[in-house]
């Protein structure tokens, strides 16, 4: 499944705002259009922007070389309209400036080029997140309990996803017992998006509060913790989505293998460590209104961060799409090179 | 603030529901307001229900004498009826029982003593947490930034509750900085009791989501850490609300000290250690489903326990009424003395 792809001259993308109570598959013909999917999180999470930036520029592209207008203007325009939905998403960005990147109007016959371009990010990233998923299996064993965080499966990306990838082959391998999802406050990505990936793979599942999956762990019942990642330092301090600390801690405690599965392009070899992450703080509405319901007394604050930092001596291994990385044991540059070693994400703002 | 009380002869209580938009108190006539109030969670926390129960049966008792009914028809039935609105209530019945034991039918002369026991109840629940609060507040040091989860407040209890008790009598004392609440999914006591606790008391306060407690802690933002009990064991383990586990992980993690409030009644010399407190699970729709809207897809299950054990050797401090016993330092058992051994509590469904 592409949760996101160019079909037919447009975009076509799965509604995650209608998840998981309907799959509604949206299919859009103009940047206007993408613009306001993005920025109703219609499509979200860091990979899956990138991509959409991509395919949004080669779209403006494509309708106005129909209507014989200016593709160079087209593609600016289309540029500043699609960042603008979501200001601190850095792949958005990203995506945006690699397809744009390609159109030389002193050659027009680059117009040609960039729905090619866009496509091939799409495929790459589905290549990429397969890949992990093969890694990351073969460190599973027959009739593995996993427990995962958040929603790092293919809604967040193009396809696979990152930890869900990981679930994904190993359940063809027939190594999944069972995986249970944390619900993910405050936006509920596990019970919304993780739990529906889980179920549409037939996966058997259940969902927990965040905080009952600290005592799941003790109580013997996780074999393996598998989470996705923001940005990986150079260190291998790992900065994800808020509670995947707990995890960590509540997994080393009882001695369970604790696995991020982290793209090359989250790895950020010129942050040194975790310190070095800047914790970003999401709306306070986030944690005191549900449903545009108040929870909380009028004049009560909040503390939300969007992510937090795990220590890589938590971390049993780190899976990317070229091998496995075990902190403290392999170093993450020699698996990189020097000259891959500028993440392209690095920001969790997109993680909704 | 005494959360419920013998007032005019009738039992006055605030109602929880309504919090915290509303600050509605109610003046309960009949057994049977009381037993609705209990039944749809107007009134919950285990003592607080041990009160309820046994202001129930004096409530009976003193409308049937004013009636000139039979007292000890009106006891029976009164008793039953409260005890079958929260049938797993460890504390209820036990409230009901202490008022409906000092009913002699031979002695009708009696009958005037039941709501001298029920205030008595009354009373040495708001003193015991008193000491508690004040036993508890010799450890804080000047400007501690506390986190606390779920509800341990007045809410809970007659009055100042366990944890807040500690929180209550430090900010007196002018010693507290700030409190940070977890809202405490699934039923967020954090978010609407605790918030409204701390901001009735003028304490600087802010609500995080469950997940978000480990690396505020592992940040240097908190001080200590201040739990209620649901049970304690023997040998120091502590069963409290789901999450407490997780929390003192990442206090021991950050060498930030971790203190349990619990009144004698909690300890429980019978149960050896945690690993003999069966975890009682609730309903799966607390966890799949928001204000009646499921957020989980159909058929996905839920993990939904209703509290977790934390050894004893994360525990820095239980705070008990007559003082403070370190785990692993002191003996329970030297504290409480053999007679007392039994808790009368050791359920925590009623902390709903």
């Amino acid at each position: 499944m592409r949760t996101i792809d160019w079909v037919d001259g447009k975009i076509r993308l799965i509604d995650q705002t209608r998840l998981p109570k309907e799959e509604v598959w949206l299919s859009l013909n103009t940047v206007e259009e993408l613009a306001e999917a993005i920025s109703s999180l219609r499509v979200r999470g860091a990979p899956a922007l990138g991509v959409a930036g991509g395919l949004g520029v080669a779209l403006a592209a494509q309708r106005a070389r129909e209507s014989s207008e200016d593709v160079g203007q087209a593609i600016v325009y289309a540029g500043s309209l699609l960042a603008s939905t979501r200001p601190t998403a850095v792949n958005l960005k990203w995506g945006i400036e690699r397809v744009k990147r390609v159109y030389d109007p002193a050659k027009p016959e680059t117009a040609d080029e960039l729905v090619e371009q866009a496509r091939a990010m799409v495929a790459e990233d589905e290549e990429i997140n397969r890949l992990i998923g093969e890694v990351g299996a073969g460190l599973l064993e027959g009739g593995s309990r996993v427990l995962t965080h958040c929603n790092a499966g293919a809604l967040a990306c193009v396809a696979h996803g990152t930890a869900l990838s990981i679930v994904e082959v190993a359940h063809e391998r027939g190594l999944v017992a069972g995986v249970t999802a944390t619900e993910t406050r405050p936006l509920l990505q596990g019970s919304r998006l993780t739990a529906w990936e889980l179920k549409r793979m037939g996966v058997p599942h259940r969902v927990t509060i965040d905080s009952g999956a600290a005592s799941l762990i003790a109580s013997g019942e996780i074999d393996v913790v598998v989470t996705g990642a923001d940005r990986v330092a150079a260190n291998g301090d790992v900065a994800n989505k808020v509670g995947t600390y707990a995890l960590a801690l509540a997994a080393k405690a009882s001695g369970v293998p604790f696995v991020v599965a982290a793209p090359l392009s989250t790895i950020d070899l010129e942050t040194p460590d975790g310190s070095a992450i800047p914790i970003e703080e999401r709306s306070a509405s986030e944690v005191l209104e549900i449903n545009g319901t108040r929870i909380a007394p009028e004049g009560t604050q909040a503390y939300n961060p969007a992510f937090d930092v795990t220590p890589a001596s938590l971390i049993s291994a780190i899976v990317t799409e070229l091998g496995v990385v075990r902190p403290g044991v392999d170093d993450l540059r020699a698996l990189i090179g020097p000259s891959q070693g500028t993440a392209k994400t690095g920001s969790s703002v997109e993680e909704t």
